[in-house]
């Protein structure tokens, strides 16, 4: 197939999906959020050599909420180790029940998984003990090829201003000594990560790192360790969206990261990394239209991480 | 790398392997499978091109005890379809706790997983309305290419004599209305399964079936559909060996199912299919020399999922 | 006051209770008690000198359910002691959510206290090992004054039928090893207990005993140990009306027990036994008629457990 | 009996019982509380005459943590009303685990009563938005008879530094929109409470007013309302003593609280009000000589609330 006939089916696949949009809602349990346009929906999509396929809203700015999970996780695996991650942090699904939030009760001595909120604190508490807000912005800047991503400051404060269970979250693991750094720079830090603004076709840039090993095929340059990509992609595939992780996996079945803003990174191993907008969202918190478009380009192109023949 | 080398290498692995068994012990809930021997390892691998590497304890029969959940869960996907399997059973893991044992109040609607006992009681029950032991039990002998097998009856006898979780599990399945036979039956069925022996040899016949897309290289049949078998390998990942399974999946990072008496299945995608046995098991059940063979075999060979430059 | 003008005050205040009678609901978890008059209503109390007050339907006989459970506790209470009886089940109230349900793991090694279905099991087990059930029921009839209390066979059938959760429940008691009868038998005494027949009439005969330390002022015998009175009384305050227990205790102040076939023991301390019916329940499965004659004269005649000036 | 007499048989219950201290142990999930002397013992009880009766450490200070949330409670009925307090908090047992702490999770809508913690933060804040700490301090002073309870800075501060989960659960509570008061001014509220120093003396003089219908004996005032007395001895009855509630209101019959700095307050109904003292703490936190004269005196003087013959 050449990559007009791909373009062709991608932009055929996102003009179909817009019509599910009303199916879904926007996040509205902090006040920015709604103000989100529900018809929007994007997708980029970057091969191992560096082609770019891009349809829909793609240079729309969206919040990356706990996409940026993904970016601390891999900041503390590569400056840290597995081994002083993993002493304060599972690796096990969760099973836990309503969006990104879990209760206090769901973990005894450690959080599940870095990807679940308790657990992303605690990463968050890890790195903002090694380095200031802004370096880490710069570091997600320079995995996204952006020459400067920007917190959205009226997401922020919204945030901050709706953050009574994180902010009980915190003070569990602080009583639980899981906590490294105070208790207000771990929340300061975590809940201003989450409004980092960035675009679908600067996701999909650092989605490719991780479809590719960690190698950056448009600079040429080795951006994250294999090893690091490797454990990122598995808590991915098996801790990546909530509650509908299972049924992502099974259908889609491809490494991703949802965030409440509306954006999916997702990353065809070998293949695509893929950043996807559309902040109307599907009952698990999930990007409705994204998740539709990635379903169709999942089976026609046999992307599953299980699928045969690929 | 060689034939012999790779044998050579195996070998090496498997005798290294029985020095940690005296760290596990064999499993004591039920009296029959106390006689294991605990120094037992053997494991046997299959390739795509059907050539056969075995070494250590690779005729000794086993019960599969929760391995039969995945030859119940093909069975029913093979048959009933996808739809009407996980409408009485989800596709998440769940997050549960304690060896395959999972309480009641873990599921409000469904079991969470096939691989729990209480989604597998339920696929017990679709199947063995559609069939009889025998028949299930000359399915699952198609599979392993084996000419019979049978089931264990002093563990048969002394797994029913100890079953109260299970039927505990399955009056409430009942209560619920996701029991399609009779609640004895179902139990007996299940039950009966899970102490179906088998040896190492005959599992890796079985696995890599699942490791190339359905197809009996050795046979040269066509035996699972290639959509059962990206379903199954998916779910393996996600939920297989209990709550070690999100640490297996990041360390060793293949599709795998465990079984208390020593058991474990793991296919390496399109490349091997792999039967092993250690009755020596970890605090989460799992066979502790067969995990530390295939932890070693694919770090070397980058069998895992999510491996670079497979 | 005159005896004329407390009956004169019954009359009136069951007369305006019939009022809120619609706003509850005939218990229909199954099909026979669905059967039941919700427009009905009657209460009869007894004082320690065997004056007998009745008002309303007091002669419509109706099964116990739960109500059972007392009797069952002071018939092992005066068999095999506390000891006996607290070693397999506790004294705590269990905080537990739903009519007489409770999920299995709400207790870890034994049910929280006797008046939950997973305690009263236990209390079954025990005494059903040492009489039959004919026994049983004369000894109930004794203690209610009767010549005979009758099962009433079709709400036993159909309770039977829809018993999944006590089903559960007893395997999980017998997998905890604190059934001391076969699990059939404990089942079966429990639920043809829940099916006994009787008037409010026998009731308040019963409930006198338990308001006088043991007492019966109408025979002149001495039917229960002051003792087990006294432990009884305490469990039904803290533990006796599901999860509506703590504002009935605030509200009225009474032990009490109810069960879903409408029926209420109380018994106001040294003053009245009270026999109460409606099968008219609200949200917490207690009869909404009754509670309010009951609310009514404990507020007028300060029966309150902790009022002053008795 | 003389008064004599009982008190000479006081002393030699308190005497007896200092025999068990060393079974107990000091709470010593603070520092400052690990310095109380485990060997200490006092008791004193105030009977509706106004007679007092003590013996043993009834002269020393003692911080009374839990206990606060009576006076609290009463406060709070007694200003706001039924009503109000009970729209923010349930009155049910909660069938808690541990200690007085309770997981986030134990309530979905509101605290099940306001003598577990997250309850007693509610009312904390309802009362800190009407009252400064100090006129609290005056009001329970003024129910002890006492011309100055301090509080003991050492205690508050070390107490301040170990309160994540009470700062967790006033997240959470603020979250469900159930603190009146800012969160900080809350916890800060109910952890100065907690740290008010007094005697057992000093405890039993506010202890007979709750025997005695809200009536001060020996000042002759009228200090509390009686259906507030009756609805604060009916939660004691029920939820007083953390998860050995059940077993003392079955064994021991009196409405009580107990606090971890080893002060009991208990209330023998329209006889005694009683304090009482000892650091040396049982498996439920509760002062384990204290329970253990006051099992004694209420086995032979009848005391228990439903004990007959009283």
């Amino acid at each position: 197939m050449t990559k007009e006939e791909f373009q062709a089916l991608l932009d055929h696949s996102v003009k179909e999906a817009r019509a599910i949009l009303p199916q879904g809602k926007v996040a509205d349990y902090i006040p920015e959020l709604k103000k989100a346009k529900s018809d929007q929906l994007g997708i980029v999509l970057t091969d191992l050599d560096g082609n770019i396929f891009a349809s829909g809203d793609t240079e729309q700015a969206f919040t990356m909420q706990s996409i940026v999970k993904v970016f601390a996780l891999i900041y503390a695996l590569e400056t840290l180790g597995e081994d002083v991650v993993f002493e304060k942090v599972g690796m096990e699904p969760s099973g836990a029940s309503f969006m990104e939030m879990t209760t206090l009760s769901d973990f005894s001595n450690k959080p599940s998984n870095p990807l679940i909120n308790a657990g992303a604190l605690v990463i968050a508490s890890m790195i903002s003990q090694d380095i200031d807000f802004q370096q880490f912005l710069d570091y997600i800047s320079g995995l996204c090829a952006s020459d400067g991503l920007k917190v959205n400051e009226a997401v922020f404060d919204s945030e901050l201003n709706h953050s009574e269970r994180n902010h009980a979250l915190s003070w569990e693991l602080k009583r639980l000594h899981l906590l490294t750094n105070s208790l207000e720079d771990t929340l300061l830090f975590y809940t201003r990560g989450c409004a980092v603004e960035l675009t679908a076709r600067e996701l999909s840039r650092f989605a490719v790192i991780l479809a590719n090993g960690g190698f950056d095929p448009l600079s040429g340059e080795q951006k994250v360790d294999p090893d690091v990509v490797k454990t990122t992609l598995t808590l991915l595939f098996t801790c990546g969206l909530y509650n509908g992780t299972g049924e992502f996996a099974v259908r889609i079945g491809l490494p991703a990261k949802s965030g409440v803003g509306g954006g999916i990174l997702a990353a065809a191993h070998q293949r695509f990394g893929i950043g996807a907008f559309g902040p109307s969202l599907d009952i698990y918190g999930n990007s409705i239209g994204a998740i539709k478009v990635l379903s169709e380009l999942s089976a026609k192109y046999d992307w599953h991480t299980f699928a045969w023949n690929k």
